[in-house]
């Protein structure tokens, strides 16, 4: 069996992808490793015995659209929060060309040669159209796949950015039940990804590539005054001293932002992932961070204005699909949105309209 | 009767303020002024054909948190969508110290004076609790106030962000159908109110000073980001030349943002509220804006996916009011925030426990 087809069969035991219904020899392999069920124990115990083959299936769980699996994953997640170590939760994005997997490759490896276990996690709500890159990114990723202090998990492949933000918020206790202390969210650039992602994270790391270019198009505008630290890649060869002088330019430019709440002052290393320069230098200013936010306090605040917001931010997410799901909410949307785009009605009115319609169904 | 007690009288009659139980000689006047409620016909012909104290009225139902003030609001409203003259929405904020007031007088005076019609209107949730600051506007917009072109009315007084946003976006299709082709919307430069005016707004504009002091404080991290021009204000004087280096600073690093969604280019100048220096050159570049947006559409594109975005917003809004007013809700959610804030429960558990609750009672 090819390693690609592995991979797929696995994703669908997984409950990731549609088991395709062509190939009888594929058909025959779900069928005899079709994952079962574990009892609550079971899943708690090999969680926090750092078992990985069992937290790759309960993150499954938590990923899964079946509502059994889902009340379990609850279960199993309140019961594994009083063991998550103390981690440092790194957010990653990058503008498209700066060598985002190849960078967590190197410096992923930096981390746990120091003796760190290393969760990589993705959100990606993207990834159902392009599913292709998920297994891209795996095989980029080839050192670390194979190093047992790593453990990489692709994006959930399906759901509303709200959705995939909940599955990944969970899957983050998860792996710091079973003992993963630094942990990579990264995020595939796109629209709102990042500002989700920055909500989930004590640290958020900002990839850039010299030359403000045509590839600056691929990140949005905001993300650069979210950042803690701005990390110009492809350091090396003919582009080094580009990059050094991105470094500067981009130094200057964030003392000129207003200071972020934590009081750490953003900075701009230039690094290489084939070299290997200022990899150090990264996770010095990422320790220098989580020392400074551990001893002011503002890592528990942090932490714990994320679990109200993400709280609230559920609850939100819920009203609304239960809103958009209700049938006549779904037959008269787009007429009154028609409306407003062509002003016959303020966008005020529209809304009170369908609350009224909605408030005589429930 | 004072100038002041005559303004606090006005805005009671307005709605906007409780009356002040004490003084006897203004209680008479607030019966003898009264403003009665006119015609649907009366406010849209008033509207319409730009009377100042009929626009004034209407927004005060805007304003009102009666129903009945609100459905009239609303046939207002709906009437007047099609009289909106083509405008400029802009978005005003400005650091602390930056002299807003002193920069909107100035610059709208010279608006004015080539012949356009300007409503100032603001977005202050805080303004609840200080209601001096507004009067304190007003009195320092002086040669505004007395420009029969210009119409400035205080935020409303009251209400969550979202509430008051609401408001403010009718206010603006009022004024637009009273004839104002230039409406600035000013915000009182704290917490989400920056977002809130940017996506009712064509252009936003940021007033800075000179020096990347304490001032920066003042405003949240992403708002430079999101401007289409900073104007570093107090250019005069002694400050001159300080403020020129700002603009030169502020200029090169605009140049390593990720582009606009319009293809517009941000940039920076100088300017003095006193000497007049730079605010033709503003008013050049809005008006820059203004040409390139109209002629790739992006105006009317932006506008259009305002009015989508508002009547989400809305609709979420409204949801979140039905939820967060349920009894039972309100008996439990302070203890499941207390819950995911010491780690009992995951912040998704807690929320789905209280929409339990919730969609048992609706």
């Amino acid at each position: 069996m090819q390693k690609k087809d592995f991979e797929s069969a696995l994703k669908v035991n997984q409950g990731i992808e549609q088991p395709p219904a062509i190939n009888p020899y594929l058909k025959n392999f779900y069928k005899k490793n079709r994952v079962k069920l574990l009892s609550e124990d079971e899943y708690v115990e090999g969680i926090t015995s750092g078992n990985t083959s069992i937290l790759s299936q309960a993150i499954t769980l938590v990923e899964s659209s079946k509502s059994d699996h889902r009340a379990m994953a609850q279960k199993i997640i309140t019961r594994s929060i009083p063991h998550a170590v103390k981690s440092m939760r790194i957010g990653i994005t990058g503008v498209p060309g700066a060598g985002k997997s190849t960078f967590i490759e190197a410096f992923g490896s930096l981390i746990t040669n120091k003796g760190h276990k290393l969760a990589v996690l993705a959100i990606d709500p993207s990834s159902e159209k392009s599913k292709g890159s998920i297994l891209g990114d795996k095989t980029r990723m080839e050192t670390l796949c194979n190093d047992p202090n790593a453990f990489i998990r692709p994006s959930p492949s399906s759901g509303s950015l709200g959705g995939v933000a909940q599955k990944t918020r969970e899957s983050i206790i998860l792996c710091e039940a079973a003992g993963y202390d630094v942990i990579f969210i990264e995020t595939v650039g796109v629209g709102q990804s990042e500002t989700t992602v920055h909500s989930m994270c004590d640290f958020f790391l900002l990839l850039m590539l010299a030359g403000a270019g045509d590839e600056l198009q691929g990140i949005k505008r905001g993300i650069m005054e979210m950042s803690d630290l701005i990390a110009i890649t492809k350091a090396d060869g003919n582009n080094k001293d580009k990059a050094t002088l991105a470094k500067a330019l981009y130094k200057n430019a964030l003392h000129l932002f207003p200071p972020t709440e934590s009081g750490w002052v953003p900075t701009a290393l230039s690094t290489s992932s084939v070299t290997k320069l200022g990899l150090e230098e990264v996770l010095e200013k990422i320790t220098e961070y989580f020392d400074m936010a551990h001893k002011s306090g503002y890592y528990l605040h942090k932490r714990r204005e994320q679990s109200r917001f993400w709280m609230y931010e559920t609850i939100q997410e819920e009203l609304k699909e239960h809103f958009f799901e209700n049938e006549i909410v779904k037959n008269s949307i787009l007429d009154y949105e028609s409306k407003v785009l062509h002003g016959e009605i303020s966008s005020f009115a529209a809304a009170t309209k369908l609350m009224d319609l909605y408030k005589s169904q429930i």
